[in-house]
């Protein structure tokens, strides 16, 4: 290995949880930088836009000097070449995430095969949780206090229980 | 144990087919109680309004004195605990039902730890039927005489073969 | 076995792959006549028409003698069945994958049990291409000239890179 | 449901783990009463007697009143029919148990129509303990309290960590 | 496709099973020929000897015209292509049973690429039945009369229910 | 992070593939230091001595002034600790493969936090290959010059054809 070893950690984060800060934790242990990449524009209606994303995880990461938190717009892969980046991190929980993640990174490695993508796995007690989850059961008066950082429950409490485009089932 | 074994079999039941009654007869051997629980407003477009399918279930189960027919809205940990049920009574065909199964599972064991999520195999016959596949063959005119109770094939030739929302593919 | 073996190799095709035409070929040294079936009005937003689809098709199998390009609506073994086919060909990659094929393998077996679903290996060089994430990478100013053939790719540059329904991510 | 409901909870318990005793208190919650059954003569050789097995379980579940442990021989579908048990209790972690219990539980429905098995989830705590990964770590000296109950511990320590038949990999 | 289509459906058959008869008539429909090929020494203890496989095969099978049965040594690829043959065949049921065929697909299209092998699904009655279950369920005193062909069932009484080597468990 | 990052790459070696090597070159390119790993007295019966596995993989990685190799006994996790290891790096290939691996980390993350197990591709042309297949077409005549290093070539050659243990199938 040679030069410092700056790894991407992207995602939607809509909202960021404890399994994705879990994950930032670990990643910061192990590489000199560490970018957490929002997707910005991912073709999907998001609860938060880009800019609370930001603040969110700017908050929860603040005493991680090595990490920074930047968005991104078009291919990940090219995002990663710009910045420098040899590793795009990625966590595994579910089989059915790990097969996507596989297709995915076969073709980022394609795309630009001196990128690598490399898995870890999140703490055991975040293996359920997701943003999407996280939405679900708040949106239907569950405590998520536990699953997201306060920051994030206060601003889900801000943006109220009710919204669109949040279905409760696969 | 100690007192009444109450279960709860969740799903939107959009429209209940042969595989569903099919688990139903299983759990209603082994429970005190069973409550198939048809979830409101899941955020989808339906086929069936929550009262016809509530109709449709209580004529296909109206032979098992211990099983009824509820609908919620709302987290379905809550409404089993409202009810007194112990267990949520799933079925799991693929593998890929398995792991979002466990992952709602696990969810609903830190929202409520005392309600457990048990698991049983629907028979082998009906490991391929979904209500998606069955309104899908029915609206490109094949015959699913043998995937549904007889009072959802008239009820889904009275709606007709034409209405939107049925995607052929994945 | 009496008779032409026929097989039908159905798809969407929006657009087709090189990973589609590797299936093709493979194909096509099997059976006697290969029918490439592009499902008509499936529901979802198409990049191509159903004639583009069928031009690119038709150009990329003229060297093959024994392949010919066709467009179906309706129930995909009914299809079948009219042109006399007893064989639905598939390519399968991932678990995800295998586990929706085999469900509708299993129904159309049902529906018409003298047609059988045959399972095939695209080349491994193919393993991650799909028609999704070609659609992707190109939005997003990716290369995807070693993804579809010469004459698929003409054709994206000719939508233009912009255009809308083609989520990035999961 | 009329009359009580037994279940059986069958493994080779060579030595029980903290996983096992998780689940047969969940099991114990949910049924009139809950057999733990030992495999005798199972075919693999065994680090612990089935006398020995049989004790440490005893004493791991004397605080649950309504289970009892107990030891069979041939199919276990035959034993839970002569038990009068109406339930098969097993626990699953991994998709690879997954398919292997479904596989046990449609031979034993083809067997005895009328026991069903039931699917419970560990705590996610003890989703990657095995009697075989104890065994492993415990040979090469890692430190095994918080996999197996204290008197399992004992028991091992009295076996000494040398014996032969207990490979580190898969 | 040019000249006949031969087609190889290897396996151990120690003993045959309905699932392995359900898939050799099923590629009996779709191939000119099929070559049942027993593999001889297969590193395995046995059962049955290879004649007497290949004698419960042949009287299995003598109803259909265009199948005969054979033994090989060596590399399955080899002896397929020695035969002339274009394609594997495999039945394919869970998703592990899938990823070890996947491999060896791969493997043989490396070694020789002319041969294909092509997945085909057994019956769904016979989703659970295997060669290693049945032998452990009539071990145990099990009836295996719904799992393999009456000239089966005649030649495992003959053997008597006492052999070595059949464990009941993973 | 602070201080070098050193990794583990664990493994059998029995021998070295070029999937392993692979591996270990994309591994070199992200640690400061990778430490290939060989497990002596696994409990399997081995084709090379530790001593041979130990040379060829010296042979094969000599031009990677970052990576050595040595062997251990006992507890992974603890020659991990011992090396100041922070990263324990393995390939994955099948899901299969996916599920013992998790299984296998978090037991290490359960016994030393402070090691993360990391997960890469290896490249998609070594997706099928694993010692297992090499020895077992190796034996059988196929020809392995492209699945091992040439060195590995010469060694097996060496051995012969002919040894014991290399079972052809699952």
């Amino acid at each position: 290995m040679s030069g410092p070893n700056i790894s991407i950690y992207p995602g939607s984060f809509d909202p960021p949880t404890n399994g994705h800060l879990d994950l930032i934790e670990r990643g910061a242990r192990l590489f000199h930088r560490l970018i957490v990449a929002i997707l910005r524009n991912d073709g999907k209606t998001s609860l938060f836009t880009v800019a609370e994303r930001t603040e969110m995880l700017c908050e929860a990461v603040k005493h991680l000097p090595n990490v920074s938190v930047e968005s991104f717009d078009g291919l990940l892969i090219r995002f990663a070449a710009e910045k420098g980046a040899r590793v795009i991190l990625r966590g595994i929980r579910a089989v059915s995430d790990y097969e996507y993640e596989l297709q995915m990174a076969l073709m980022n490695r394609k795309l630009h095969p001196e990128v690598e993508t490399v898995f870890m796995l999140p703490g055991e007690a975040y293996s359920y949780v997701s943003s999407r989850l996280v939405k679900e059961v708040f949106r239907l008066g569950g405590d998520v206090g536990d699953l997201v950082p306060p920051n994030v429950v206060e601003r889900l409490k801000a943006k109220g229980r009710v919204w669109e485009g949040a279905a409760p089932s696969k």
